[in-house]
């Protein structure tokens, strides 16, 4: 079994949205994808685990928002780290509200969708949800965000509840394998190479996401080449938001 | 309601082959993912009518290629556009057999996987298919082929059983909607324009694919810049190889 295999399925990304009680809930989901055309169906997998998810169950209604290839990181750090239990993820962003009643985010979408629950299959860790598409929309013609530029572009895992989590041992253990050992370096071109600073790169432990000192964080104004003990003390993970202290060195 | 929202889904595309009674299935699916990671599961929205599918529900076993970027157009067109039940889609492709029996079409393929049928959902047209991945390998490092780059690269619509099937003229009404008209170009230009020789683009009514004169094919060696009539008569669809006489005018 090869595990990165899975790496070779294609995704976009979505915000999967609701509203229960008066109240909204959402988050970033990957594995969305169209299961009939007439009527048009949607389904999306969804971990039980999930407080968005939960209540999705009980209002039967959702919408999906098609991200785009801009896609702003906080955005999907907010609504894919961050749990509707803990905060308002709503606060900050565009929304209308659609025929069903769910909340449509409009901040870095493409395109949307209003459905209602027509059914469900239990799969295990997740649950299935399948809905009837009552109204779409195209907001933008840019391009979508592929899942695979995402994880490309940010060096990111996917969250521990997605249906594409793969635990980092195991993608680890499956470089090493395919690795050939290179041969050693001479200990002085390395030094001059790193021009004296320290290059490792640091993961973040909340959200996975790899801050490369060569390349630096251009959506935080940091230039490539800064290394990680550089960065100032209030700098936050572009993705999830958390601080500092929560990156760890990855040599 | 806007149809073309559903093209802003990202997918990847995929040959999904089974064997039953010592007979190989297979066809050419975009809607397959996975739905847990422990076990590994994927989901696959497959047309009741379909042969293939017919043969995976009873032999419980079933593979999915992940075809590249650079996959052939004739297996496309081969595994898309034709049903297994009139002709042996595999008589010219690399196969291995995977643990369970199913064959897996190594040509174009750039991933796969092995799956028992653990489950399905009736969700109308169509069933949702829930296999448990028995084991998959990486073949190739080159990118999968994407259906939003297929889709635009041959300008093609989905076969009427895709999940994602929409009607030709839901999506040129949605177009004419869309379009401002446009000055009328006098006639003389145009026919400078023309170079003398008809380069209105023909459609293939099997598959949808569409020759542009201006582009010519450069699959099969036509040259930009050639007339449909100039094709020689043997010229065959590069999808799913229907002859001349299935193409009409689309002016």
């Amino acid at each position: 079994m090869k595990y990165k295999a899975f790496h070779k399925l294609s995704y976009g990304l979505y915000i999967i949205s609701t509203r229960f009680n008066g109240q909204n809930a959402g988050y970033i989901g990957n594995t969305v994808f169209q299961v009939t055309s007439e009527p048009a169906q949607i389904a999306v997998s969804c971990h039980k685990k999930n407080a968005s998810v939960e209540k999705i169950l009980q209002s039967k209604i959702f919408s999906v928002s098609v991200l785009g290839k801009s896609a702003s990181t906080s955005l999907i750090g907010e609504f894919g780290f961050m749990s509707s239990t803990d905060l308002d993820k709503f606060r900050n962003v565009e929304t209308i509200t659609a025929k069903t009643g769910a909340p449509i985010v409009l901040d870095s979408s493409v395109a949307w969708f209003d459905c209602k629950v027509v059914s469900t299959q239990d799969v295990g860790s997740h649950i299935l949800i399948i809905g009837e598409v009552l109204d779409s929309n195209i907001i933008s013609d840019e391009e979508p965000l592929t899942y695979a530029y995402y994880r490309e572009k940010y060096k990111m895992l996917s969250p521990k509840h997605s249906p594409t989590y793969i635990n980092k041992e195991t993608l680890e253990k499956e470089d090493t394998e395919n690795k050939k050992p290179e041969p050693a370096k001479p200990k002085e071109e390395e030094t001059v190479q790193k021009e004296g600073g320290n290059m490792d790169p640091f993961v973040c432990t909340v959200c996975g996401f790899q801050y490369d000192p060569e390349e630096g964080d251009p959506s935080a104004g940091i230039p490539p080449g800064t290394p990680f003990e550089d960065l100032p003390d209030d700098y936050r993970c572009p993705i999830c938001n958390a601080g500092k202290e929560y990156f760890k060195r990855n040599s």
